[in-house]
């Protein structure tokens, strides 16, 4: 374990963290600890929760020298995983992660996910590519010089995901992040992209499903407002929930008054979702996500 | 107009209130401005909004002793409501306003009710009545010295409603509050209750309708839990929405941690809805409320 | 008064609104309702406040022909104003307004100015120039094509002062910006701005008013931390508060932590103050400010 | 390790915990865990930070019967907490904890301690007395058969804090909740009171220090106002911060509606302060707490 005042003097880059997923038993938090402790590892943090019999933890530890990468880690942890039968995920922060960005038309999301990368927000993280269906995009994109690839989505939906799927093996992200992008993905797409998706859905589900939730709850008449940031399954809007939040409508609001302010809770509980995925803070378990602070 | 220390210094029950719905139309402030003035009366509070081509409009003044009551307002009033084909509902909070409250096992949304009463929470309010459908209810109404009704709700449905509309047809509430009363209201009942029925859901509304919302809530992996408090209607927890609030899920909670913090949620939800009916500042409107601050 | 979703069909471009802040006294709303009435316009959102023995009002109505512009507007209203002995304003929104940005090394508020104008989220705005103490913020300007001045501050107060204050007399926005300016400005700078200025400040004022709040926050062991912006004075921080935010800290964060999550806080704040002040719904009286909703 | 579900069937009794402080070092996680895993504990909860140079942690397991008391698990694990220079304290749940209460005129933090003790929201907790300076508590504190001692508090300070820490003596509380009591504390009456002392405060702390917080509030123009609950220290309100929270202050709000919506805040953080600290959930490091979900 190291101090938090030289856990802050590193960079996030110096950081390794590792996740682990098993049935619940007696000593695997020692087995675990001793791994790190006879290998003199600094472990500066460390959370575990239990839920539906299923032991969830998450260690963080300043990297060292000792392994050249995660394969090498996850390699010489292999053993002692396999007596837990535990499933794991390592990531060496050093390691720049990836990911590419699909929109429309409205580009508030898209906009927060480039700022808050270029000011550092996200641990050492590329935006490989912009994948939109309207061409107001494109200047946005240049602007940052991130690359931009125009493709309609009228017509044949396996056509245009085909163009899509190119883009993202191509590029290789490790994660594509839906920025109010406004097309259902087929299973088929989900099924290839190779990566996970997170799509950034603009109610407070399960409220309002589908397309036009700000008019859903303008007529269901509610209170809050919501947006909710989720891997993307093949079932529309049901995926493991990252991130969700909430904003008071104002008496008198119209739906174009919540569009408005929605957009300031969609941008940022994208952006929040996005940052729990990349420091490595999300265990996908079911149709639930176990999130670490 | 009155200044605000004057206001203050007021009782709450020296205060009167109008709300008012037409169709929107040039000059409909004006008119109802002048008919205050030329009667020298002090508006204290005023606030319109316009929504679906209608006009909402609430006014509080302080009461003199021009009318004697409620009625003989409405009667000097009603020539200008027939011009504009408004409906109105004029309030002298020096008239005592009651209710009644239904409550099954769980006491925490009655306990808040009976001390904000006792508190000078609400403004001249007095609970009649509490029905319950568990026994262990009594000992709390004694505490408070209501009078508590024992009417268990196994069988024939008609039967036991018969004995609870019995129960408000004696004590005439103003207003019916179910606190967590866990038994679906016949559209008989509804319609045979004689004054609005405002219930706590214990869910977010509109997911989670029905009897296990935390459950459903925890099955699902939302990260915030919330409340809803609604006029009740004849199809289950779809009455418009008068308050709603949320609480952020801790990561590892259970179901049953849900429903400890969903509690404290409930309870306040609860109080602030009934708060805003009683301060007659609730207007409902096709399937919503308006809602003055 | 107009139907809700006529005024929503309408620009923000064609409304106009008044500002009045006056003793209060009996009849007023009248006289101010039969003013619009007898000109034949449409009110579609009214409010009040009475608050310390003055009556705060704000219409907003849909602008048409009859004025040319707020002049002409305001010599017509002036008498019965006069009769009030009232203060107003008004404001026609077809008129663009225009703001100027003071910035340091920390770009986050900034940027998200320089995007939310681009998204319209204020009413018809031009940031008409960026005055910087650091010359990172060049390319941020830059790519908005927005005027950038760099001005060292160090050495003499009044000399940099004299600089910038060229700056804004050459520009005449209606208001200055300081998005997260971290200088002090002195007393002489606030006189001759000619325009209100406008701060966002890292703390929940009144607590940890300074250059270090984060540091102070950390150090006090608060469970929050906020932002708040204000109308600049010549005491420090001192100022009428326009809005104020907050967000929870997690355990175990870090004074580096504080100031990341405290970015998003103080962005937003900063933008929502924004827009009360361009949308003409920011009344300062005393030391304090009259929100309209 | 044990499964969730399991843990929420045992009842809260069942449930023993450890907190432990020390300056941060290799391998004490490991030390730890093989400390519980050598002797077959369960370990259900497990958290722990690292911060100024200190490791902080809490472990929470199943009780069994290896142990009959707190004493003597401290004793067996007093070795190894020794080896590291840790402070550390054990609870376990099935030893009834207990409280005592101080009041003034102001009723509603009470009533919300005594209506959660009744709720079971509290783990295993007993009120012991009530200590108030207004005979009006009698009849609250009868209601809920919790003995009450009026102690008037004119006069010499030295006097009457002899009488209310005679009541401490005798009754033993592990701790003293000050429920809105409105007297400063002498440094003498702390130090010689033998527990903890846990306050609420009426404001948003370090802002608003002593008597008058909403009328400072409304004088500041906040427009957020808020409740910290502290323990108490020699210095008025400078207490470790163990919970805080704020409500939005709405326009055209005046000091009494602060006070009024304030209450509800004040009896919320309280509960939930009282909770993490009988839960024990709160450990003191210099002036702050190491608060644990």
């Amino acid at each position: 374990m190291n101090t938090n005042q030289a856990a802050h003097n590193l960079n996030q880059s110096d950081v390794a963290s590792l996740t682990l997923c098993c049935v619940d038993q007696v000593g695997i938090i020692a087995s675990l600890a001793n791994f790190f402790a006879e290998r003199g590892l600094n472990i500066s943090r460390y959370a575990e929760y239990t839920d539906d019999g299923q032991f969830f933890s998450r260690f963080e530890w300043a990297l060292n020298h000792r392994w050249e990468d995660e394969t090498a880690f996850a390699t010489e942890f292999d053993q002692l995983a396999n007596g837990y039968k535990a499933t794991f995920e390592v990531r060496f922060m050093n390691r720049r992660q990836s990911i590419g960005l699909f929109v429309s038309k409205q580009a508030h999301a898209l906009i927060e996910m480039l700022n808050k990368v270029e000011a550092n927000y996200f641990p050492n993280l590329d935006i490989r590519f912009i994948v939109g269906n309207d061409q107001s995009m494109q200047r946005i994109a240049d602007r940052h010089g991130v690359p931009f690839f125009y493709i309609a989505t009228q017509g044949d939906t396996l056509q245009y995901e085909k163009k899509q799927l190119d883009i993202i093996h191509r590029y290789k992200p490790d994660y594509v992040g839906l920025a109010r992008y406004m097309k259902v993905l087929s299973a088929n797409f989900i099924g290839k992209a190779g990566c996970p998706i997170i799509n950034i859905h603009h109610s407070f589900l399960p409220s309002f499903v589908g397309a036009k939730p700000y008019q859903m709850a303008y007529d269901r008449g509610v209170k809050l407002i919501g947006a909710t940031s989720h891997f993307v399954t093949a079932e529309l809007d049901q995926g493991p929930i990252i991130e969700q939040d909430v904003a008071r409508v104002l008496a008198g609001a119209s739906v174009q008054d919540m569009i408005k302010m929605g957009r300031d809770i969609e941008q940022k509980v994208f952006a929040r979702a996005m940052l729990k995925v990349l420091e490595h803070k999300a265990i996908v378990y079911k149709n639930r996500t176990i999130i670490f602070d």
